[in-house]
């Protein structure tokens, strides 16, 4: 993929007074809420409900932003965020994935009791299983049958396995049949409508109501509205990144994340070496050939990790940062970033302000 | 890189009454364990001291029980990991790290003041620095020049720049040159061995004593004492993982760290999905086609990753594992792995035992 040259987005931020401890990940908490209050417009322009998915920000705080700002609930990808997030109060959640295992069952129904919970589910096992965790705990599962409209992860293949996973679910006694979850590959809003369409009309034969429709994905919001779901869930663009950028999904200025590392060595002329590897920018490349963009050095390409160490091929570049300089990183992908981090730092009007905590970090269970 | 097979490491593992809650982690002891004790019987045998890198386990437990069983201190890759471990008492430290910015300067100035400390350097602005840091502290700071014999990631290129930054050093009023430091390619002793006795009779010359050099890397354990070093950092060898067994670094049977990971969906016939994604595995590719290795299904193929699922092409399996099936994994490269985890399940003589705390974790500033 290409980057969008040349970066307009300037850094305006004086650490100057405040050290930076790096490498560090570096939220503009600014950019961030400004990107809340524009996803939360987009959603309510579209007529559809907002339910930001977590999985990018794992923060408490960030949550109960986006809930301030409109969002009607929100979406975990596991239990373990799901149990976190309820923790701290909030009390609408979908977690958009097959929850299965013995050792999930005392969770699951600890969770289903005292909050608003949705689960997905593409599977008559995993449905049976669902069935199991909550089994005489006096409340219903609300399940929403998990469809591939196209971008072949998880899903039911067709609108009649669709309709008759809804049906096996709605007769299980434990579980109640709420509707469909879509993963949209990027802009294929005819194919995941004519799906939903189609499996409307068997679910309706079979006495079925679709209450809820989720589609989802940061790429997919200038799309929102078009996928006939009732609900809509993204979540990379609370902080975007490279790959947001690159899709044109953002815009350089609503980039609310760097990674901020210094220059600790200067081995060769055409190399200067970070002290940002492996277990602080990750080795996502997401079809990027390199695993970062520098903004300030944009002809510059961080070309391998260590650990703790990025390898910068400088051999392009008409200035070399210096041994000593902070640069700052945009990440490929910000969601697994940020996952590395207990706490990152904010910055808000320009100055460095509190660190947030990553409440949920970690937590794949 | 290909995988050995047929894999002779057999599950013998009961976890039927306690059942996992996927992804996890599970190490078993008892094979670490032996992992330490054969790393510390090369170092005898090769007559240098052992120091193991913590950057693989991150854990005050695993750190003292290596050096319960000889070695002589450790090494870590950044301060943050120090300090964890001079917390917990462990008083003899090597952070094989340019270490360098303001933030850090009254860390560093602590944590000499408290442990033996030798700390990695190379070039003169890292030195500068460093003396910056420990000024009038009243003790010394040592001080490894760090030379880069072959693998181009750090290091001085010349055994004279080595004699000339070692020069420097000692010239600082508060840092103590100490010696080299060394991570040679693996297997290029030859060449690791010219550079030191060059810069060792470089520095005899200016009056310099070299008492410590430093190698390293688990596949070069298998040379330990003819790289001219009096003391050896290995890592991974505690673990092992895909790569290492590759290499022939590590067999099957030293391997001891699986991620075990609940098979969700089966959604088309050549795929199945795993509740192990990015977030709980890494995409560390490290030379191989795909992200990790099942030893139990070795026609399986872990293709592609979201952050919260494992795509596996089953495509070439003559038996496909089963949707509920836990499946255990063995990571491309094991020390991002353990950082993502606060903590890991252990096994020890075959049956589930207590969870192991990643008490460095995440600690890469």
């Amino acid at each position: 993929m290409a980057d969008p040259l040349p970066w307009d987005a300037g850094s305006t931020w004086n650490f100057e007074d405040q050290p930076l401890d790096t490498p560090v990940p570096v939220i503009d908490w600014n950019t961030a809420e400004r990107n809340i209050i524009r996803t939360q417009r987009i959603c309510d322009e579209a007529g559809v409900a907002n339910r930001p998915h977590i999985k990018t920000h794992k923060s408490v705080e960030l949550a109960r932003l986006q809930i301030r700002h409109g969002a009607a609930g929100i979406t975990c990808q596991k239990l373990g965020e799901a149990e976190v997030m309820a923790d701290a109060g909030i009390d609408d959640i979908l977690i958009s994935y097959n929850i299965l295992g013995a050792a999930k069952h005392p969770r699951l129904a600890r969770l289903n009791s005292r909050v608003s919970l949705t689960v997905a589910c593409d599977n008559w096992i995993v449905a049976m299983d669902l069935g199991k965790a909550v089994a005489g705990s006096g409340k219903r599962l609300r399940v929403l049958v998990e469809c591939d409209t196209g971008r072949e992860r998880c899903g039911v293949a067709t609108p009649e396995a669709a309709a008759s996973l809804a049906q096996a679910i709605s007769e299980l006694p434990d579980l109640a049949f709420a509707g469909l979850l879509l993963y949209p590959p990027n802009g294929a809003c005819a194919e995941a409508r004519a799906f939903v369409d189609e499996t409307r009309g068997l679910c309706a034969q079979r006495g079925l109501d679709i209450e809820t429709v989720s589609a989802g994905g940061t790429p997919n919001l200038a799309y929102a509205g078009q996928f006939s779901e009732t609900e809509f869930r993204a979540g990379t663009c609370i902080f975007n990144d490279r790959q947001m950028v690159s899709l044109g999904a953002a815009r350089p200025q609503d980039c609310a994340l760097f990674v901020y590392s210094t220059v600790v060595s200067h081995p060769a002329s055409n190399r200067v070496m970070l002290d940002a590897g492996s277990k602080a920018l990750t080795s996502e490349l997401v079809g990027f050939a390199d695993y970062g963009f520098f903004p300030d050095y944009p002809q510059a390409r961080l070309v391998r990790f260590a650990e703790e160490h990025g390898f910068v091929d400088v051999s392009d570049c008409p200035n070399v940062p210096a041994i000593g300089e902070i640069v700052r990183v945009l990440p490929n992908h910000v969601c697994p970033v940020v996952n590395m981090y207990d706490e990152i730092q904010t910055v808000r009007d320009g100055v460095i302000s509190s660190r947030l905590n990553i409440d949920a970090r970690g937590r794949v269970a």
